[in-house]
């Protein structure tokens, strides 16, 4: 914890500040990060295994797997559609979400939280029953963490910490490979949809955004059937998403709109494909996999979870994500992902 | 990164958010961290050697280190203040500092940033480059991290990722051990000072706040010659963060004012020792050693580092923190640390 720079809150930062040397502007947050990652190497030290880039970190023979994921207060939800432990609780199960996109068994989590004086006794404490509650549920610990001050939104950022001896990257999709899903997408788009017209969201979508699952045992057990050789989990959405896995692999990724598995909350919206590819924040996990070799599992995997997995395309040599559309036209996705900045402007 | 949850600005948060099981007011960011942290514990899992509680936590048999800091505009630092890469270098610099108080060798950090949108393409790579500048400088690199849009306030928050196969930690202080610290204390406090009251601090004040010296090399040096039985950096004030060592070693800690190594910018101003003990983002070490121990070492630590290293105090039996002021009356020194809520009501 550090000391913050005065008692009361601040008035609102003037205009001092210097733009000494401005980079070109880049339009979009993916330009942006690969601004900041551009001439780190890949491995310049001997303990790091996965460097930035990637869903998470690896550092060590062993295999400590770190993410970190920032939830803000009125970009990620509003207060007035969560409790204080679904705040926390949300926020951890995407860290969490990450290490699963690894196939990361976690340890625990590492909790930094900013809340406004007003909150500091009841909000910061139910969120953060929520995050142990998530953390606890898939087996890890709070590691730790840092509190301060925020003068207004709810700030949580939560590092998700694991370990995994083979991490699954996103760079091993190869032409010929199966894309699977699990689950059902577009329930929390359905959800934030509903709340952002003013209205509330129906019982299934609202859970779907309140309360995902991060797919961990779902992870390790594909993983230990040695079945992904590439994956993520899908945050943004499937076709955002899968353009990183896409770039990374140097590989196209091309889907079958009709296999998508829409959640039954987007089905009942105007628009329920279009939830299921850019919804956003559904956390399921996306992997591609040798032709062939998942079929054998799926039924066990079903048995399993109860829970959907589904082929919704295939890799191919190129670059870039489309989708074959029910009239049988092929459509690039490129730009259908959502982007943190790109619609302001 | 996570989708957010929608394109424009969204208004202020409405008074929706439901209480449903408050916790009794704790009234101090101290107690609200033992209320998050109540219970968990120690070490329920095998690779988890140093859960919450101190500086960082470190997993697996290697010992990887973790530690995070979160940074917020205006509760931290003021726009107006610095520079987009001083913001970024003074973040990551107190996260390197979290390693440095464990004496762990820095691996690198990962960076979760959320800006504005009209802050994406430029201060965004600002704060980036010197978060960059300050890990490389101590030996790690960036290892990844996470990017989102702010509704408002510059958003920072770094986790120090480093090694140590023996960490020092805050609990093996011993009634009888001396109390070192190295450098000057109450610099940054001065800087502060100055800006508050609509002035510009001296460059020797303005640059202790804005480009601390997280004490990496200086604390495996130390810890290479086995001298800090406990330690920790000093990020709130002394009076404060001893409170921490003395709370965890289960001994009081008593200090002697006329021995307080004083900033040359807080001795001009006109309460050099209280800026020294509660200015706060000093990120000097302090830590508690054998009798005699660090002396024979003080000569050779001075010439490699060009630092001043102080012996500031003592070890007793009891608890809390103590300081003799020079008229020779011993004060307790609780409660004059800062805290982030205290004087908020």
């Amino acid at each position: 914890m550090r000391r913050s720079t005065g008692g009361g809150e601040f008035p609102a930062a003037g205009s001092g500040f210097r733009e000494e040397e401005p980079l070109p502007a880049t339009g979009s947050e993916f330009n942006l990060i690969g601004e900041f990652l551009r001439g780190i190497p890949r491995s310049r030290l001997p303990d790091i295994r996965v460097g930035a880039g990637d869903d998470c970190a690896v550092v060590a023979g062993d295999g400590i797997v770190l993410g970190t994921d920032l939830c803000v207060e009125d970009v990620h939800f509003r207060r007035s559609w969560l409790t204080g432990e679904e705040i926390g609780y949300r926020a951890a199960a995407a860290a969490l979400s990450d290490l699963a996109a690894m196939a990361a068994r976690p340890i625990g989590v590492l909790a930094s939280l900013g809340v406004a004086a007003r909150d500091a006794d009841t909000l910061a404490a139910e969120v953060m029953r929520g995050v142990r509650a998530a953390v606890e549920a898939f087996g890890g610990q709070l590691l730790g963490g840092d509190l301060t001050r925020s003068p207004g939104p709810l700030i949580l950022d939560l590092v998700g910490v694991g370990e995994s001896g083979t991490p699954v990257l996103r760079t091993g999709a190869t032409p010929g490979d199966e894309i699977w899903v699990t689950g059902a997408l577009g329930g929390a788009g359905a959800a934030v949809s509903a709340w952002m017209a003013g209205g509330q969201p129906e019982p299934d979508a609202r859970n779907a955004f309140a309360n995902p699952v991060p797919r961990i045992r779902e992870a390790l057990w594909l993983a230990s059937r040695g079945l992904p050789r590439a994956m993520l989990d899908l945050s943004d959405g499937i076709g955002g998403d899968l353009g990183h896995l896409a770039t990374m692999s140097n590989v196209a990724v091309v889907l079958d709109a009709q296999a998508i598995p829409v959640h039954a909350a987007a089905r009942q919206t105007d628009d329920p494909l279009g939830f299921a590819l850019n919804g956003g924040e559904d956390y399921e996990l996306c992997f591609a996999a040798r032709p062939g070799d998942t079929e054998l599992f799926h039924e066990e995997f079903v048995k399993t979870f109860h829970l959907p997995l589904t082929r919704v395309g295939r890799v191919e040599a190129g670059r870039g994500v489309y989708i074959i559309l029910p009239d049988g036209g092929r459509k690039e996705l490129n730009g259908m992902g959502f982007q943190h900045f790109g619609d302001e402007g």
